[in-house]
């Protein structure tokens, strides 16, 4: 247990580089103890902040209720509030997804659009040692990898969790001392029950017979987290001695990948990202037996034995490379996915669903038809958030695209200008405003 | 589940190549049903075995009906039967050690000593896959590293595990369609607690939200087993860059060091072949920002500032390297540990005790004064149940000791024969025998 929970995270802060001294954070407030406390500490930190909240309108007025309590709380600390409302139930239906994911989904893509668009360095939220220990045991239980074992990372993408390096028992401690008030925590509601019965019927056991079972379990994953950078850098060398390019197409050496080991898990690594799931890794392997001329087909690209090589092509280079799209279609089929079109009014929408692989556009600048099309050198667009246009090239290094990812997107394009990035991001040109009447809704189904 | 338990097994042993067709297995056999049913399974699949029973006489009776059970059992595959008893409570007295640890040091070097001198090629064991996760998840629980979750090994060292493959469910399915009997399986009782309560109390809520977590939890242990070697691979090349030999005495240059990252497992990894435990890491690492002379002294080096440089040096080379003893000395101390002696009857020892740090000799072949020395080039000792003498370099290659644990070893030495290599092998020459009537005991404890 720490002494102090701010010198605490002033530690973790500094340990984990969480962000340079006067970058302003956006941090995700429930009003539940666990943000309450965060907000707190922050500001005891002097740290500058924005608050930002979601009201997933999944429990009346309780829902409400939570958001009047976190208005109350921006204005104790006079800071910015950015606030928002889900149809989390609409997004579950749409996407069919639980609740769980719907509500993360609509959740880090609100959070982010925000961050960007009003220009704050990082998300903060409240995850705390034991939602890492509990996300950890869970992954483990349900089958994973190593990335499934590093638990909540304290630094991803632009996001930061500050308080993994605190117990529960401790941010509640700190809540009394401080007689802060909170509400109950509407996040919990989002993925009650597997977390919930671990929390209460998995756990408790466990800390029965090792009491200092989190600490533990948590200094675990963070070994965990070191090992992995270690074993990524191993990967990468590996990678870089057996993917040969040429032009778009990469080739395997069969010979030198036979004598890999561990072979497996190098081959995962080497054709994920051109499209292969684990569960075609076998079958992969198996042409390293088989005679020139088999292949396997991934959700992107086919890999093709021919004599002592793997070819690696792209899908998109065997189909058109660019496809008419007319006012009437409502579904278009590509490599790689499929995607589906909808004009509707702006009101039967409702919330504008955030996955990145929706699209919602307004309908009176789109120009028919639309081109969809793989992107180009030269090819810009003005992000969604953005006031400038980027070229794309320089947008997916931003997004850490692999060279093999960049080969498989697709741009929508109307009247000459991408509408959206397929499955990335749209163009803020065409998103939805206060005037928008009827909405272009666009979804993009990825082949896996 | 396997369709057939045998297939499986036949499949597992190709894929994790755990030994080579004609080659002959000693089985660990406690009677239990995993035990009879690992047994069964090697006679169908035409493996040439002998059986190992260890009686740990702790449960009276029952433990004799056991060591029956097990004859019967080796009369009715016509296998060649070996079997011990051990004083499992004066182990645990004379070692201060729990009842688990006592009964595993005891059995492994048993079985080791066995296959040794009998000539198998391996010792193979019934653990299966219920076993694995169950141990994985304690591991985890207790805080652990990348090696605690990569769980129970199919082969280590001399020892294979061939019923990894398989759930506990699929060995009793084969024992009652195949109308195998068995006795209660002694090894559960000698980790009672800790492992039972884990089977009894956390498993069952785990399997209650995830039906299928065994096998999942199998398959998370096999990708960290795989992603080990990669993490390894990493390892070693950052050692090799970082650690320079001039001489015994090893450096590490301190910028390249403070740029290496993750700094804290690379040092960790870096320095506890030099005795550094995992909590003196963050001393040692302090070292970076100290000015030179400062030190941290592990159990066998010292690591000193230098300059740019971290030296590091054995604690031995500022010791007397040879420590005379007498016949009435019951108590010396060394670098890097202490040894006691002891002078009593063969009769009152009991059984002999098989932990590595303890050396049981037949009193009659010592000579006075006995020499407690660093090894040296050109020694050599006949390792306890072989007939041929070996050199110690070569004994240590076999036992794969590094560098600088090499530099560690101490040798007792009597009338110019090596008797003991201290903690790790007696001589064959001077062991206990049928006519043994005297016995000079020989601890020796390391200081860490």
């Amino acid at each position: 247990m720490h002494k102090d929970l701010l010198t605490g995270l002033r530690e973790y802060i500094t340990r984990e580089r969480l962000f340079a001294a006067g970058q302003p954070l956006l941090l995700a407030v429930s009003g539940g103890a666990d943000s309450v406390a965060m907000t707190h500490l922050f500001h005891k930190a002097g740290v500058p902040f924005a608050i930002a909240h979601c009201n997933f309108q999944l429990r009346g007025t309780e829902s409400e209720r939570d958001e009047q309590f976190v208005r109350q709380l921006a204005e104790t600390y006079k800071a910015p509030l950015y606030t928002t409302r889900f149809d989390t139930a609409a997004y579950m239906e749409q996407h069919r997804v639980s609740l769980q994911v719907a509500a993360r989904e609509l959740r880090y893509q609100w959070l982010e659009d925000t961050r960007a668009a009003e220009g704050y360095a990082w998300i903060a939220t409240a995850h705390h040692m034991q939602d890492n220990v509990e996300t950890v045991l869970m992954n483990f239980c349900k089958g994973t990898g190593l990335a499934g074992l590093h638990g909540i990372l304290p630094v991803q993408g632009k996001i930061i969790r500050p308080l993994l390096f605190a117990q529960k028992e401790e941010l509640l401690a700190y809540i009394n001392e401080q007689g802060l008030s909170f509400v109950e925590d509407s996040s919990n509601i989002t993925d009650k029950y597997t977390r919930n019965f671990f929390r209460h019927r998995v756990l408790p056991p466990i800390l029965e017979a090792y009491p200092a079972a989190v600490p533990h379990m948590a200094g675990t994953i963070e070994r965990v987290r070191e090992a992995e950078l270690l074993y990524q850098e191993a990967v990468t060398r590996h990678k870089k001695k057996l993917l040969v390019q040429q032009g778009n197409t990469f080739m395997v050496p069969v010979l030198k990948l036979q004598q890999t080991a561990p072979l497996h898990t190098i081959a995962y690594e080497l054709f994920r990202e051109f499209g292969c799931s684990p569960a075609q890794v076998s079958q992969v392997l198996e042409l390293l037996q088989s005679e020139s001329g088999r292949y396997v087909a991934t959700a992107t690209h086919r890999i093709i034995r021919n004599r002592q090589w793997l070819l690696i092509t792209p899908l998109a280079q065997q189909e058109a490379a660019v496809i008419v799209i007319e006012k009437e279609q409502s579904h278009v089929h590509a490599a790689g996915g499929h995607l589906k079109l909808r004009i509707q009014d702006r009101a039967a929408l409702g919330s504008i669903p955030a996955a990145v692989n929706v699209a919602c556009l307004d309908s009176k600048h789109i120009r028919y038809p639309l081109l969809l099309r793989r992107w180009k050198q030269g090819d810009y667009f003005y992000p969604l958030g953005m006031a400038k246009k980027k070229k794309l090239s320089r947008f997916f290094i931003d997004q850490k695209l692999s060279l093999p990812q960049k080969d498989n997107v697709w741009v929508l394009e109307s009247a000459k200008r991408v509408v959206w990035v397929v499955g990335m991001r749209i163009d803020d040109r065409f998103k939805i405003t206060e005037g928008t009447q009827e909405v272009l809704c666009l979804e993009w189904t990825a082949n896996y």
